[in-house]
């Protein structure tokens, strides 16, 4: 009986729960297939370290060439994390005619078109589903789409961590900092918390969904983004006062030729479809011109929907499915953030009447009509609708004479 | 260059669509691909109807065998609607090795292991995404689930014309009579509403996705089904008052060996993801043991959305992907609504102290606990968690004493 066998290179929490849906009965496909794959080989760090009584031992190895030269390895699958070397390993693996499926964002992210370009020219497939919210299915519905409509917007929260800093900060009034250790306690949140709360991960993500909906390579690094580190208690009561809830979302859209990308805190309607997703949950909205939208939530993290995506991505290769292609020769540039604009928020400490009078001015210059709340020492302004270039401005000059700045879009 | 070749049955607003996608541009594959498939026959009741300057009148017949006995036809897409002759004309072309789409929920829900099995000994595909949710891909993304996944659970808003009505209800505080006339007028609701508002299309629409979710054939007829007809505008308020939106819903799940079902209005607490699923929006909600709860929204009806879907379709069979192959071997029964329970609203019209002191003896006798309001000449009651079965019991005998019951589940 001819059996597919898969490498994996990583045992860490995807890893392993890739490892148990295949091995420990746990998902359907692998019980009732006669010719289920089977992983045959580990790339581990240390193959002494205990990992439970679950786990074959005799698979593990040290050295990757026990994966990547291995000719009777179909399919290699990616879950180490981190830029190198997974990179050299999958380019490698694919190069060697060997099927790759990882949920590596990053190398998806810097490297997307070398990599799928590298899969075509060996026949092979590169599947990435587990790379952008964890279970949620939105590489393939996007694939699928694709084929009939256009997707000119994407709209998204990204990343649970920050997701559920912000919900514990709404449902029970905790600090930015509070929030976090709660999420680190809790394991949604890493000790280093940068990626996350810093919107590197968020940007990661929508730098892969926007490249494939605009059939160009956005990068990452085109994406602006902003952190929600300065978010503090005082901005989650007040706009939930005035009927917002604080997200951490990120936007991208198509106009004439150009793309336009904003990762950042932002002000959302209460009861609409973005406002309702809590704790580590992830949403995507994708408007095509003729489906019109669709969203799909689910849970944005976690072993198990994560290595979900895995294994269907392994499935999908076994079924011989079209594996992804996509065109990036779409001749269209960055806009910057000059396509976006709305009500902004802003919240700053003031400490004296001099600072107070000078933030009014500063204010004054680019905003007509505003709302303002003085309150416990801070100054809160709802402006009118802004471009988001200017709110940047007013962000600059705020800085230079107070504290404890933070704003937000509203997102109507 | 060989082309794949379809014929269309039926030229309403989906098969009207199907067309429009395919021919006047509207579909990126159909525009970039060399062999893209081509509408080659068209059956219609008439073929002098005007239906306007960018059909191919050329292609219309009144005659279903230039389809179904053309043997260069490969795939037959049947979107006429009705049980008669569709099934007929469907059964006819898998038996004629033809490749069928289709987006007919009566014939699927009332056959689909009798088709499935014809398609499968005829060695072509049945496809019908566009029967369930519009332009939802919920059938393509459970068939992808389940090769993972046990699913036990499925939640949905499945109807349009009901969640326009009840959003206008809401949203306009419009009577029943008045919401279904404006969704008439806007074209969301049929001259006969009956099939919508007596909920047998979402209880087609739930037997479809629960067969397939619990591998067992669940009958239309097996579904427990309760209309909207009787909500009321003092309902919505009353509702709304309590923190609760009343919404159309579809459930059903799988414990042990027993199945269960419930078509039924419902009260939805405020800004959870059911309530936020407005107008003519469609909402599907599946529970996978490995991937966790996953949702899925979008325009559950119209032209382009279910066209979409039948598209979408007829691209799967040319990429030649896995059909859907169900198995219905589960050995598990109807448990009817025994398996539901919750806190139960009830309104009545009390027209005098008789009523009122028979109606609350009445209740009285099966719920201990309870909220009650009288206003303006009804009695509301908010029940503690009681059986459904027991709340059928109460409007039975209610029934007898008063006029113009509504009483609905609240869905925590």
């Amino acid at each position: 009986m001819f059996v597919i066998k898969i490498g994996l290179l990583g045992l860490g929490t995807v890893g392993r729960g890739v490892y148990n849906i295949i091995n420990n009965e746990k998902g359907y496909y692998f019980q009732t297939e006669d010719n289920a794959p089977q992983i045959v080989k580990i790339l581990v760090t240390d193959t002494k370290k205990d990992r439970g009584s679950e786990l074959d031992y005799s698979l593990l190895t040290t050295d990757p060439d026990d994966i990547l030269l291995d000719n009777s390895i179909d399919i290699v699958v990616a879950v180490m994390g981190g830029s190198e070397p997974e990179l050299k390993y999958v380019l490698r693996a694919l190069n060697n005619k060997k099927h790759v499926v990882t949920a590596n964002k990053q190398i998806i992210s810097d490297h997307m078109a070398l990599l799928l370009q590298t899969a075509k020219e060996n026949n092979v497939s590169l599947m990435f589903e587990a790379s952008v919210g964890g279970g949620i299915p939105i590489i393939d519905t996007m694939q699928q789409l694709l084929k009939i409509n256009r997707i000119n917007r994407v709209t998204g929260i990204l990343n649970g961590t920050t997701n559920f800093i912000l919900s514990q900060m709404s449902q029970h009034r905790a600090s930015f900092v509070e929030a976090l250790k709660t999420a680190q306690e809790m394991g949604f949140a890493e000790a280093d918390p940068t990626a996350d709360v810093m919107g590197f991960d968020v940007s990661r993500k929508l730098s892969i969904l926007s490249s494939l909906a605009y059939n160009q390579i956005i990068q990452d690094d085109d994406i602006y983004k902003r952190g929600i580190v300065s978010i503090d208690a005082v901005d989650i009561e007040m706009t939930r006062q005035n009927g917002y809830v604080l997200k951490y979302v990120a936007q991208s859209f198509l106009k004439g030729n150009k793309y336009y990308t904003l990762v950042a805190p932002a002000l959302i309607k209460e009861s609409t479809e973005l406002a309702v997703v809590n704790n580590e949950y992830n949403v995507i909205i994708l408007d095509g011109n003729i489906i019109g939208e669709i969203k799909i939530s689910g849970k944005g993290a976690g072993q198990n929907p994560t290595a979900n995506a895995v294994v269907g991505d392994i499935i999908y290769i076994l079924e011989q499915k079209a594996p992804i292609e996509a065109d990036f020769s779409n001749p269209i540039s960055n806009g910057g953030i000059d396509g976006f604009h709305g009500k902004y928020y802003f919240r700053f400490q003031i400490d004296n009447s001099q600072q107070f009078s000078a933030a009014f001015d500063c204010v004054d210059k680019y905003v007509e009509k505003k709302d303002v709340i003085y309150q416990r020492g801070n100054l809160f302004f709802f402006t009118e609708d802004i471009p988001s270039s200017t709110a940047l401005k007013i962000e600059k000059e705020i800085n230079k004479i107070c504290e404890n700045i933070f704003f937000a879009r509203v997102i109507e």
